[in-house]
């Protein structure tokens, strides 16, 4: 059957491989000769224990991270996450650093002080807008851990170099762009990740966790927010999002056996985004809001001279089958959200149409 | 194209329509002329606020509810709620009762003392290994609300009368029988079910939650776990379950326009049930387990002689495209899921088979 596919700038959920939906559509009645759909068989059978087993093991191939982490699928996507970390990770009398980079690092910190744990802000670009990622920033050496946001996907801004905090582990919220480049994941204790961005679809969440994180959670927490329960049961205490994980896996196959893995996915991302900033920085009809040096590889965010030349070029670029490029409600303007799925082509497209919105409009 | 279908006797994730599941795969690429995946739209979308706003239209439908009811739909499964319910309904100095009728029942009570909450266990029919629904129970006219299981999915056990609690909130988990008939919720304060068995796939849990309960929760809980964070965003303070809504969305659909609503759905229930039920109690080589008045409709639960043959009725069934019949792993024997999804055609089959195997065996 053939459908129409436009190019899809969504901030998340997010463009997937086309290659990955045809494969769930082909077989969506009749998985791997089981003759139920993924959705009908039971988690505890072979055929899904095949599913996660993989996704697992893919994930640490292209991570290239080994027996001292965890790779766990969760629910109730990052801000879950948001409440969690705190409760399994912050005891008593601890205290934990955050670096403020927008709205996602403010609702961790909001999140921890919600439930009475010690956080103190390490580094904040509140004064700026949110517009760039500090940098030279002083940790607390005693800090249970430090929290970032790897990527910033309403500001357009992503951390490049993680920073250095002399040994606490890290803490990241890598939603909009885990796996979108190889990095090295030793200093990081807990990487979470909802997968609507660049995974998968929404409604579930990955959690790469590194082995000594988990020895000292309270073991008074309910069940199911507690990460040692999804630890013990290979993230099927309960039933799993079967078909997010499904979807997962697929992804992961694609990046590996398709994309050829991290190197060449990271090699892709960068072209494609420097083409569309360098694009931006020529223009000066269009103007790129992220400082040059924190400027992400994901969310290109940029503004016109008003808002209702705005609105019209988000419109018109619809009717040119370029979808999802409305800026983030909270700040307004325009962003081009071009995560793995999204392809050169697609960006190509993108810039034309721009040039000749620009020509008419300018 | 043509997919090979097995008749699907899982007790969750379970069978879902085949007109549904054809339904997603037909416009798995291009939903709604979005020139996207359903996967692949914003949850800010008018596409998606269509979809949700249905499926929230089509259960107040088809419960017969009205605006004193909010729906709503969370991620973390029915587990989750084992844990919210107490952090959110259950107040300092405030007790609440309990029924046990088996593992799910025990795992909520387990979960409530676990966040030291006071929970009274009104009855239980732990002393017949769980086969029968209690009744004429003695509730405390001051707790702050009922919890049943209505439906027993490893034990085969059902409510068919909801008790009397005299005025006290009834809160139940009805992950496993929800839409199976209809019924009064009037007496409900707090209703949820894990989509899984019933309504559609895993990872998404259906709330259905009297307005008059909200507004007594704590506001110090965790964002994500109190209910009114979803009451008050339509289930969108985050990125919801996108593709389980939708999935959901389509059951609540074939139930209104395919079966004709919950009384006609009920009768099909019962039929079937009723019809496996009957050969059962007529046979000598099987042995239904559940006590007659409390016969679940939609987990028949049943003996054979041996674990060996029970192994080997299982595994020749398979052969013969049944698939799904053997006991939860807690308690052995076999088990014939019956859900909404599972045809009158199914049921007959299964009981040729049973039929074929006894004569070869008995």
């Amino acid at each position: 059957m053939t459908s129409k596919r436009i190019f899809n700038f969504n901030a998340g959920p997010a463009a997937l491989p086309v290659e990955v939906l045809e494969e769930i559509q082909t077989h969506f009645l009749d998985y791997g000769g089981s003759g139920m759909s993924v959705t009908e068989i039971s988690h505890r059978s072979k055929w899904f224990d095949d599913i996660i087993n993989d996704a697992v093991a893919r994930t640490k191939r292209l991570l290239n991270i080994g027996e001292d982490f965890r790779v766990l699928f969760l629910q109730g996507g990052a801000s879950l996450q948001f409440c969690m970390i705190p409760m399994n990770l912050l005891g008593e009398g601890q205290s934990a650093d955050y670096v403020d980079t927008g709205t996602w690092s403010t609702k961790a910190i909001k999140e921890a002080l919600q439930m009475n744990k010690t956080v103190r802000v390490a580094a904040s670009s509140a004064d700026k807008n949110y517009t760039f990622i500090p940098a030279d920033i002083q940790f607390d050496p005693n800090a249970a851990y430090v929290h970032i946001t790897s990527n910033n996907t309403i500001k357009g801004t992503q951390w490049h170099r993680y920073p250095d905090t002399g040994g606490v582990p890290l803490v990241a919220d890598m939603s909009s762009d885990i796996m979108c480049r190889p990095f090295n994941v030793a200093p990081f204790g807990l990487i979470y990740a909802g997968a609507q961005k660049n995974i998968g679809p929404s409604g579930v969440c990955m959690v790469i966790v590194r082995e000594d994180m988990l020895k000292n959670i309270p073991d008074n927490l309910p069940t199911m927010l507690n990460y040692n329960t999804y630890a013990a049961k290979n993230s099927m205490y309960n039933t799993p999002p079967c078909f997010g994980v499904y979807t997962i896996q697929l992804v992961l196959k694609w990046l590996e056996e398709t994309i050829g893995g991290l190197e060449k996915m990271g090699a892709i991302n960068t072209a494609k985004a420097e083409k569309l900033y360098a694009f931006l920085d020529a223009s000066e009809f269009y103007h790129a809001t992220a400082a040059t040096d924190s400027r992400s590889l994901m969310n290109v965010t940029f503004r016109l001279a008003s808002e209702e030349l705005e609105k019209r070029f988000v419109e018109e670029a619809l009717t040119n089958d370029l979808g999802g490029l409305k800026g983030h409600r909270s700040v307004g303007g325009c962003r081009a959200s071009i995560y793995n799925a999204t392809s050169m082509e697609a960006v190509e497209s993108l810039i034309d149409f721009m040039k000749n919105f620009a020509a008419k409009n300018g």
